[in-house]
């Protein structure tokens, strides 16, 4: 395949258009409230959260891909979430995405929704239709930073990427915007993902290489291991490079799911950077697993280990907590060949601790970026998860937030 | 059945004597091999870790279990876990347990062995076996409670427990030690849990009975979400009190499993009072549930959620992040009829929130314990698991220590 080229600001995405304005939700005056339409139907895919309760944009825009073709619009408010709301919620989003369909002259059953902020409290529904008026007039081919920035809730920064390749002659722009920083405020939660491409690809195949990137991606991030009721990542693609199409097979997938993965990993590295509290970035490889997914669930359980994580707040090489965390992720290992480094240095090999120059570690383990290898001794597979470390911070965030 | 008395301090357990003193383990100097021996055979159970990377020590006692038929003693070092110590750490189970069955003449095929402490470390063997003589000359049946502080690690305080009730016209007596406070200090690990009783029951419904008293207590508690290379409960039964033998049915049966969850669900509050910077002891009631082992999954994923602890911590009413935990559990739910109530007071009702005096709700939430009630509305099963809030000392804890 071509090369492909990343930034972290978005260009021009053929046929879409961004913005994000303030509609009044937050009490802060920040921007709350984004639109991005593509001005030909786009073809969409979803994957959603795996909580059982889930808000009702989640299930809105469940059916919506079970039921209509093609999309033209996603709105996304921040600073409630819409979730715990009971009946109201579902008729909310009927509300919201009537009045869009209205003012941009499209049907109702184009339009995606999605929430998030604060839970159990209604949406002030009137002032996001009040605002859409201004809302698609401000649309405009460069509102990608606007559009992110109306997606934050406890995000520090916003997140936004861009990758462009080539598919033969045609030019394949692939642009995204996330949100999310642990699942964090109380009640201010959620990961969100929008992912906007002029690839010509068929709707299945959209689906397939949406859910290997996500599992690549957002499914192996971990601030805090909390699953909120709203997570969604949608991706819609409008055709418009007018390549042949992508169907599921051959090299032209391969190359739009490598493009797609290298996206949707900038947009999760963004979050894990935005962690809680987060003093480091943290990348764990597991490798020789049984599996691809047992590779994964190793990482994940590190990852999520609040003993690992405190080790590598307090910079300490504690190899331990990580064999003993792999060990209760339920993985098949083989103890006596299991073995840890930390930055290229081993630790433990074949299930025992190496001796390792103390000073030299301590100096490794000061670093803001730090790598961890875990060999589980028991087969092919490698799998890389990212995660950050577990600070004061952290907990004085999540305590000091009064519902 | 009887009524059950329970105390905190351990009285005569017939059969049983018990001693904890210092081998020059611990840099401190503190007790830390302990050794409790039956006068006449027992028969025995044991639960252990499901981390698929075990201590010797586990290992050991498991083979002991399927290989012999009755036990005389039992002995435990704390300062070192003797994990993750390759080939040599079986050996020094064995030539401790030989060493240990020659100064008691008794086998060393009747003899269990735990450690707690330092992983990756080869346990001081020497300074064990060197320390044998003096620990079986110390044994005493008043030695409770100095058993219970030799097998302490991190643990602010020792735990013991004794239930005593009527079979008939006997005296069934129950008493357990037990060590944990979090999968604490790095490497200073290990929930261990120690029970003599003089009942007769037989080998497999002693097994039953810990079981079921384990998943009751010790497996319904949680600090932190680890589970260590070490873990391990075992049961000692010396029939001494000549009851008609318990089997697996009936009333005598009832009354034992009764007694014994008693015993251990003291044990196991205890170690999560002791949790590690807890500043609340949290009980959690998961009602109407499609089963008990959902309830209790359900339960546990509220208990290890680090939103719903640092919450507690920062005494905030926050049911939104119960709500948000619970669905991510995986267990069966109806999101319109769950219902969260925290001290009796209800949060939210049939999926969405309910109105409350903030200030009454305030003064709630200042309790040193608290108990919460979650409603799945699926079922008619109850669990209740018991943890502690997260606190900043949790992370100074865990990021302090040096390995």
């Amino acid at each position: 395949m071509s090369k492909i080229t990343k930034q972290k600001k978005i260009g021009l995405v053929p046929g879409f258009k961004a913005t994000g304005i303030v509609s009044g939700i937050k009490p802060s005056g920040a921007k709350d409230l984004t639109l991005i339409v593509s001005d030909t139907s786009a073809i969409a895919a979803g994957v959603f959260t795996k909580n059982r309760v889930q808000a009702p944009s989640v299930i809105y825009n469940k059916r919506r891909l079970a039921r209509s073709e093609t999309f033209k619009a996603v709105i996304i408010n921040s600073g409630n979430a819409n979730a715990c709301t009971g009946p109201q919620g579902m008729e909310d989003c009927r509300v919201i995405c009537g009045t869009l369909a209205k003012e941009l002259g499209i049907k109702a059953s184009e339009t995606f929704i999605a929430s998030t902020g604060i839970i159990g409290v209604p949406l002030p529904t009137p002032k996001i239709t009040a605002a859409i008026p201004g809302l698609t007039n401000s649309l405009s081919d460069k509102g990608w930073s606007q559009a992110a920035q109306g997606i934050m809730t406890t995000d520090l920064v916003s997140k936004m990427a861009e990758v462009r390749y080539k598919e033969g002659k045609k030019e394949i722009v692939l642009a995204g915007i996330a949100k999310g920083s642990g699942m964090i405020h109380p009640n201010m939660a959620t990961m969100l993902g929008f992912v906007f491409t002029n690839a010509n690809i068929d709707k299945a195949s959209l689906k397939k290489a949406l859910t290997l990137a996500t599992d690549a991606s957002f499914n192996s991030i971990t601030v805090d291991g909390e699953c909120s009721t709203n997570d969604c990542v949608l991706a819609l693609a409008n055709g418009l490079a007018r390549n042949s199409k992508i169907n599921g097979k051959g090299a032209s997938f391969k190359s739009f799911v490598a493009a797609l993965t290298d996206l949707c990993q900038i947009l999760a590295q963004k979050i894990v950077r935005d962690g809680e509290g987060a003093t480091k970035f943290v990348s764990i490889v597991v490798k020789s697993a049984r599996s691809l997914k047992e590779a994964r669930k190793a990482g994940m359980r590190i990852a999520n280990s609040n003993l690992v994580k405190t080790a590598l707040f307090g910079e300490d090489p504690n190899w331990g907590r990580i064999v003993c965390a792999v060990g209760d992720s339920g993985v098949s290992l083989n103890s006596e060949k299991v073995s840890v480094a930390i930055e290229g240095q081993a630790l433990a090999q074949a299930g025992v601790p190496v001796p390792f120059n103390k000073k030299k570690v301590d100096k490794l383990m000061k670093k803001k970026e730090i790598q961890i290898e875990v060999d589980l001794g028991v087969g092919t597979e490698t799998a890389k998860v990212w995660t950050c470390d577990f600070s004061y911070e952290y907990v004085k965030i999540n305590a000091e937030y009064t519902t």
